[in-house]
């Protein structure tokens, strides 16, 4: 490998912007589109490495933010890298840690030298600045690192005044929606600058692949300056940032749909925090081709369990005598062992630590099949039958009433898990 | 198989009264002497049954009291019995429920007719009896069953007013000491009768194998007695109760060897809810050929990790950077994986899953290479270099302080897990 990571297209959909691929890392490849599930604190939830293959994927997350604070990313250094320290032998991806600096803490202040928040380990004072974050990420060792970012919430304040107050909203509208635009613009220079400090500071450049990451928010002006910023510094891949932060489903694809083509088309495109199956293939048809998202796994802890039809939650009474598997024909470990529904819903019923690994099983494989599909409509430009195969991807299914537990309803797509 | 259960005797100690055997079940075999991981709620927690297969355990435990509150054992019925609702396929054996009656309930009441107690999922009012028992393990539809038996206390009232007032203490002993030999005569007595009744009840003595249960505490006629009376009954294997309910090692260990000859060489013995390493090799040698403990996924869920030097507590500072899996030469999925003590460390002080996962699995393939040890010692009567290969049967190393936890200390070896 000339560099610390190969990107490949193997093929293209005619019809849309999607493209079948494969990133080669210095710790094996992984094809694309990917989905990478969430081991924010060096472990996915639950599970061993080889369960964690097994559900077909090939590249996981940590979070940067939650292993500097504990064990210490100097201390995993020293201990050989996160991947020895896991004892995940694939590639790793981990985020700087200015999403969760952003979202966890209760009193954070962002300035143009970095985040000051409080560590939610034991509350002592943290400065996250682009080379901090650059030292942290270089300490655990992962083979995609990603540039600290500023990524201000995407929902603004008279929103929220609209539905509660809709008299007063439309005057405060102008100026809180002037105010947020503003914030939009100072994350979107921020984020450039950071990005700056973050190449100069990189300490392995040829091992690990820093990713940039565009900012700008529903703005399409603001999404294309940034773009523009990003991508001068030739990195090798960039990501969608300031996505899955509270917008709807809708507002979600408008924003990939005008951001992705404006990213190379010889670097991999990643989508950060999303999302839901639908999210998922309205993105890969613009173009994008990394996924992460704690769904699986946090709806899995919570009884919830995805299938092609809609979700299901598992402590339903109604599965109290259900002998069938949670998706028959699926080949996860959960279905092919044949633990039934009946079973499931008594391990969550009596708060066993199986249930929420058997569906975190399941629900790991039931993305990474459907990436699985994904790349072969890609292929074959086949999107109609890839609708056929996952009934889930009409709207109207995901969103039906009674389909998923209110557990589903707090869980955040994006976010450390 | 002309029964529910075949013994067959593969080899004897010639010093002691030590044998290997083989018992054979409807769902297939199992080696003994032979330890049995506990999985109350048809779940050894956190573990697949192809990771309880991994670990050599060929049989397991579930426990009747917990399955019969939840899901219930009607259902459990219905969806065609334990093997199939857990996907275990191998041997089961269900204990009657009398002894978590005994322990859990915080308000219970014994006489001759059965045990009332309530419900700890519910509060509900449940009346166990012989019958009722069967009735549940029959529905359950393990291989082996266990007789609902009296198991009172071992250690009396004077044993604590000896230590809180010992000038008291002595007048007070005698009465005591008689009310609590009363006691013990009375679940001598009671023990047979409901012996009989479940005998009586027992709907598939020709699928699964009933257990009767030996009382009698630490006393030598009255074990005597409880033995003849029980073994009357001719049934395809014999228990040693009343053990493990808050007695030394020296203690368990002379009960044992005082009971283990009373029963019929040619039926399994097994010694219920016991124990560590040196009691399990005190009571083989004195001809016992079952053992079930909750020491492994306990002590395991609380970072307490067995070795064959002695307990160690995962949590402790000094593994912050120890880079040796738990215990080097083991062939469990933990230290095979590679799984460095500074990561399970990690897992436990972050709260995560994997840490219990991994120490579970580890600690019950401890007890079962343990096993295969005791196995090879007694085909060649080679004590001794059982004793070298695992140092933690000197008892000096098992008691060491600061070798374990103070979290070890609240695991009873007897009970549901």
């Amino acid at each position: 490998m000339s560099g610390p990571l190969e990107f490949e297209i193997l093929a293209k959909s005619n019809s849309t912007s999607a493209r079948v691929g494969s990133v080669k890392t210095p710790h094996g490849s992984f094809d694309t589109p990917a989905f990478m599930p969430v081991g924010t604190r060096a472990t996915v939830k639950g599970l061993l490495p080889e369960q964690i293959h097994a559900t077909g994927a090939q590249i996981i997350l940590n979070n940067a933010y939650h292993l500097m604070l504990r064990p210490g990313d100097g201390l995993i250094r020293d201990l050989g890298g996160v991947h020895a320290f896991m004892q995940w032998d694939g590639p790793i991806l981990t985020d700087s840690g200015g999403f969760q600096a952003w979202s966890l803490a209760d009193t954070n202040q962002f300035d143009d030298d970095g985040i000051t928040f409080r560590s939610l380990v034991d509350g002592s004072r943290i400065h996250l600045t682009p080379e901090r974050s650059m030292e942290v990420q270089n300490n655990l060792g992962a083979d995609i690192i990603m540039a600290l970012d500023d990524c201000p919430p995407s929902v603004t304040s008279s929103d929220r005044l609209k539905q509660q107050r809709p008299d007063l909203a439309s005057a405060h509208e102008t100026q809180i929606g002037k105010d947020h635009r503003r914030r939009l613009v100072e994350a979107v220079d921020r984020t450039t600058r950071w990005l700056e400090r973050c190449v100069k500071s990189h300490a392995r450049p040829e091992t690990q692949a820093l990713f940039g990451i565009v900012q700008g928010g529903p703005d399409e002006a603001l999404r294309r300056r940034s773009a523009e910023q990003v991508v001068a510094m030739d990195l090798p891949g960039y990501a969608i940032g300031g996505v899955a932060v509270g917008e709807s489903t809708e507002a979600i694809a408008a924003t990939v749909k005008l951001t992705a083509p404006l990213l190379p088309e010889d670097r991999p495109r990643y989508l950060m925090g999303v999302g839901y199956e639908r999210d998922l293939v309205d993105a890969v048809r613009s173009g994008v081709d990394m996924f992460d998202c704690v769904l699986p796994t946090r709806n899995g802890r919570n009884g919830g369990a995805f299938t092609s039809q809609g979700r299901i939650q598992i402590r339903n009474a109604r599965f109290r005598e259900d002998l069938e598997v949670i998706e028959p024909g699926c080949d996860c470990t959960a279905c092919v062992g044949g633990f039934s529904r009946a079973y499931l819903r008594h391990l969550f019923t009596a708060g066993e630590m199986l249930g929420p690994i058997l569906l975190s099983l399941h629900n790991i494989r039931h993305f990474e099949r459907l990436m699985v599909d994904i790349r072969a409509a890609i292929r074959d430009d086949a999107w109609s039958s890839l609708a056929r195969a996952w009934p889930v991807l009409d709207e109207g299914l995901v969103e039906a009433p009674g389909t998923c537990g209110e557990d589903l309803a707090d869980a955040t797509t994006r976010s450390a898990d």
